[in-house]
């Protein structure tokens, strides 16, 4: 399948990113670099905690959705320019030890770039299910993404 | 200085958060986990890019942030419930090799729970900058914090 352009996306079109099982090390591995409050480094502590046991970052969730998106999506798009920010993240739910989680993107968005003829920006609708189907993230991401060039037509 | 409650704070408030140095190696393993595009992984892929050199992702540097405002702020207080999502993000300049980010977080908003009495929302405008002063990212983020028990006096 060739690399597509900004130009081949279209609004509500749908990708599966695939999944992730996450596991007790990797969440205290990324919480001791990152974010080391107690309910996310020290299993016993937790346990006292208002989670009762321990729980991922939200910012280890929100970078393993990154990872899913970008073997599922960004991988497939001819040139990816990097990202202005993240316009909403909500984290619904705990994520566990042993929880695996999945990815579904939406694009919500499709907008030509006003100031750069070569790119357009792409809005997303992104969420992460646990194994129980539970949504446990959404997320309102934006990229910007490779337009076809004039010289090239459409497939 | 004891920790504080939610009620110990105030809007307008500022806390420097202290900084952190990000080094090639640093970008290079956080991309490889968690956002492998060749411009936060590959120096040679990277100096082709749009970016024209290799740069840390997004969500390594706001899981750097992370970092800070736990150390800077989320550990002087009394019992931090976690949060129920980020409002928006902004990365406003790259970050790359050698730079050195400083975190800023200002109180923004202060709202007691409705539907639970033990604890408060605390809304924060945090900021990074680079060795040069230019701010690199702005994130709008969300806590939630634990309340003065009743039985327990104001200082």
């Amino acid at each position: 399948m060739p690399l597509r352009y900004f130009e081949d996306f279209h609004v509500g079109e749908t990708f599966e990113l695939g999944s992730r099982i996450v596991t007790a090390a990797d969440i205290i591995d990324f919480a001791r670099q990152f974010d080391p409050q107690p309910f996310h480094t020290d299993p016993a502590r937790a346990q006292e905690s208002v989670f009762g046991g321990l729980v991922a970052s939200g910012w280890h969730t929100a970078s393993l959705y990154m990872r899913l998106l970008v073997d599922g999506l960004v991988d497939m798009i001819q040139s990816s320019m990097g990202s202005p920010g993240v316009d909403k993240i909500e984290w619904l739910k705990p994520v566990r030890p042993g929880d695996t989680l999945s990815g579904r993107a939406t694009i919500a968005e499709l907008i030509p770039s006003k100031s750069r003829a070569d790119r357009g920006i792409i809005k997303t609708l992104g969420e992460l299910r646990n194994q129980k189907g539970e949504v446990v993230m959404t997320i309102r991401g934006v990229g910007f993404f490779g337009r076809r060039p004039a010289t090239e037509p459409s497939p």
